[in-house]
């Protein structure tokens, strides 16, 4: 099977070409990053002359990941950029033509393509909000067809950060104070899940990513130790940690590439200036005590202790519970891949359907699902939440036109009108900020690990319970 | 918060301005795609004067994902490609200069990232392949400070191809040989990580996707029926099937958006010609069952049963073992996310150092990491698998250049030669044909979904265990 070839990009006989963007995912390639019924189903509502029906889709979770008490809303910020860039290329709309499975639909569809644009309006809560199962965190009013289309970009981004977020926050919740930095990029779902990981880590409440590019990209602080195999490099221990030094004066040391203890010992004997040591495995406990005590002795009372190793929100939570002087804790595995439930199982229902009538306005339709498990409330929805002595008490969903309840927030706010950006997205910073003030208004039993809440805050309000009743199944 | 502003892209004032890369990965980004940490450690390599220094690194797992008795091998492709094209832009270096952490580092660092290129080798074992814990999955010899960069990348995509590639031919061999097709977009872990899942899944032995994108760059067969919207979006559901069945007439229709015994009974009463129906909600093998009787009895002999709604292999095998009559199962949470596993936790250890000698030639290094519970063996590795009555006997890791075992082939061949890739890729096809013959070899208790192998055929050759003995701890 070995073949030698000339090479496209380095013209030399021994270099096999290589297609390298075909593995990737560009920005101008979004419009086919969708399932494939979106399309169909975009064609068969075109055949069919739906074109000018405007239909109301909401994006909620049914039912929160294991273990989970609240989630945490994110992905917004993508999703925007998303819809507002979404066209179809020539090549896109040449390769659908090219399909067995379009040869029926008319070629008016694809000019139609070729001129796609998303025009319609886009509610959505703030990124960082604490929501609670069956409440819309997006609502989209648009053309049936652009709304449909919209659906699988939209659920992937907002289930997966939301889906880091909330795991973030619950981990920075046990963490009780000290610092939590994200550290799972060779664990992540690939590169694009690595940085997307790194970006709701933050909003979740983590200090900082070792991932550079997003430390390059959205401004989040850059963490990183050193590997083992520097260690393992240098014919001893001493000579890895005070080359490492000689340029990086306030790095931190891994200790535990062979024995722990003995590590930290060769440190101080030394007089090596660490800002701090990292234990990555063993007895944390036991040797986090151990440690500090060795670097107090020593005089390094400012070091700190950083602790790594398949941590997650209850491991941290013991360790600190049972006094471990451990000052960071990096988490990787478990955070970026949401270990113990790596799934959030948002939906994207019609609630609505606003039909053209003759004298130029809307009839509006409302429409539920009565699968077993499935039922959905109709028509277009808002969130108000009643905040009471600086906690949340009730969340009531309604209709979006209904009157506000009584010292009652909305929380969904128009991202997006025909088409455009409409309200300022706050920065990373400001999100993370918003998140730790939800947080605070979280009643405790939310944030406590040991116990997952059934009961929620949340209720319909009357007027949409009253319309749900009138479904017969 | 709301603000108004002129838009750059639309030049109309109600556009907020949004930076549209930030939130993708573009492929001249890749060389940030790393730990920080990796960037740390290369220019303390750099300044100790390491440069010359030839590591040896070896990517591994050292314990399956729960509930797995084998893993199959998968990224090669997308490594080989960041590799070759690996090139830090004048940007991304002035990044890294401007950061606190780097003001230490000599400028002569960042010339050296100027002309970074990877010059090293790469073995690999081929995509598709079956591994057992321990086993190397790659082998990279490149001067240190390169083969260091490459860890977080490298891990990160054959971690998750890995672990996806093993999810799916888990799920196929459960379907028994029914077709599987991957449906998973909107839960995977973003969009690239969508795209990723498609092709890992087509690896494992999955039949299609939904996802467009992956049927358009990887031809990969695209999948898809309707959603629920698109039923609901009509005043009955009857009028839906017909009008899809326009512009379709080979579609599926989706029959559990309000009753899905009383739908077929439609579909049939009607004379839709259905090329098959899809259950995505209730008792499925009941459903199935009863409309495959309708179907049948009014002449649709033809069409199919496709089942969905958070199945996996365990459900599916059970479906089939009570002789449920499903043609195709689609599979979306479980097999993108890996759900009741979501992590492959591979690694990538230094086994060998090769220092410069006086007279010219190198001094080879053992290396090993003595850390508990994290132990490795030292050496550049082969793998020789020993394959008997066409089954898998035993496989042997020895170092790379003692004799190969009698019967024995290895494993890791040489895709990479001075940073050009010297062997031919095979088509993705090849890929999946390759491991539907490797599931073949498998001895039988490692394809029982209700057995989890903890005995594996594998041994380390005297040699690598006299090697290993060497090092006390």
């Amino acid at each position: 099977m070995s073949q030698y070839a000339t090479c496209h990009a380095c013209h030399w006989k021994v270099c096999i070409e290589m297609n390298p963007s075909k593995l990737m995912l560009s920005e101008n390639e979004l419009a086919l990053a969708t399932d494939f019924y979106e399309l169909t189903m975009a064609a068969a509502y075109f055949n069919a002359g739906h074109l000018d029906r405007q239909a109301v889709f909401e994006a909620f979770v049914r039912k929160l990941p294991r273990n989970r008490s609240y989630m945490v809303a994110a992905g917004l910020e993508q999703i925007l950029e998303y819809v507002r860039n979404l066209t179809f290329t020539e090549d896109q709309i040449s390769y659908l033509q090219s399909l067995d499975t379009f040869k029926q639909v008319p070629g008016r569809f694809f000019d139609y393509l070729r001129r796609f644009r998303f025009t319609g309006d886009i509610w959505a809560v703030d990124e960082g909000t604490v929501l609670f199962p069956n409440e819309p965190f997006i609502r989209v009013e648009a053309p049936i067809v652009e709304a449909q289309i919209l659906e699988t970009y939209l659920l992937s981004v907002m289930n997966f950060e939301s889906l880091i977020s909330t795991k973030a926050s619950r981990t920075v919740n046990a963490a009780g104070g000290r610092d939590v930095v994200e550290f799972g990029s060779r664990r992540a779902h690939g590169p694009h899940a690595a940085l997307l990981a790194a970006r709701a880590s933050f909003v979740g409440g983590c200090v900082g990513t070792s991932n550079t590019l997003a430390a390059y990209k959205l401004d989040i602080p850059a963490f990183g130790t050193m590997a083992h195999s520097f260690v393992m490099n240098f014919e001893n221990e001493l000579d890895a940690f005070t080359e490492f030094n000689k340029v990086f004066s306030h790095g931190f040391l891994l200790v535990d590439t062979y024995d722990t203890i003995e590590a930290v010992k060769k440190i101080v004997q030394a007089r090596i200036p660490a800002a701090g040591i990292r234990l990555d495995s063993g007895d944390l406990h036991f040797l986090s005590v151990e440690s500090r005590r060795i670097l107090d002795a020593a005089g390094y009372t400012n070091s700190k202790i950083m602790a790594s190793g398949d941590l997650n929100e209850h491991i941290i939570k013991d360790l600190i519970d049972r006094g471990a002087p451990i000052d960071v804790f990096g988490v990787g595995t478990e955070l970026v891949t949401s270990r113990d439930d790596p799934a959030m199982n948002g939906v994207y229902k019609l609630t609505a359907i606003k039909v053209p009538t003759t004298e130029g306005k809307y009839k509006v339709l409302h429409r539920i699902k009565t699968s077993p498990g499935k039922k959905t409330h109709p028509g277009p929805k808002q969130v108000f939440r009643i905040v009471e002595n600086a906690a949340i008490k009730t969340d009531i969903v309604g209709f979006e036109d209904e009157p506000a309840p009584e010292n009652s927030t909305p929380l969904l706010k128009k991202y997006m009108e025909a088409g455009r950006v409409v309200r300022q997205l706050p920065s990373l910073k400001e999100i993370q900020r918003l998140h730790k003030e939800q947080i605070k208004m979280l009643p405790g039993e939310f944030t406590d690990l040991d116990v997952t809440m059934n009961d929620f805050p949340v209720r319909f309000s009357d007027r949409l319970e009253a319309a749900t009743q009138q479904f017969k199944v």
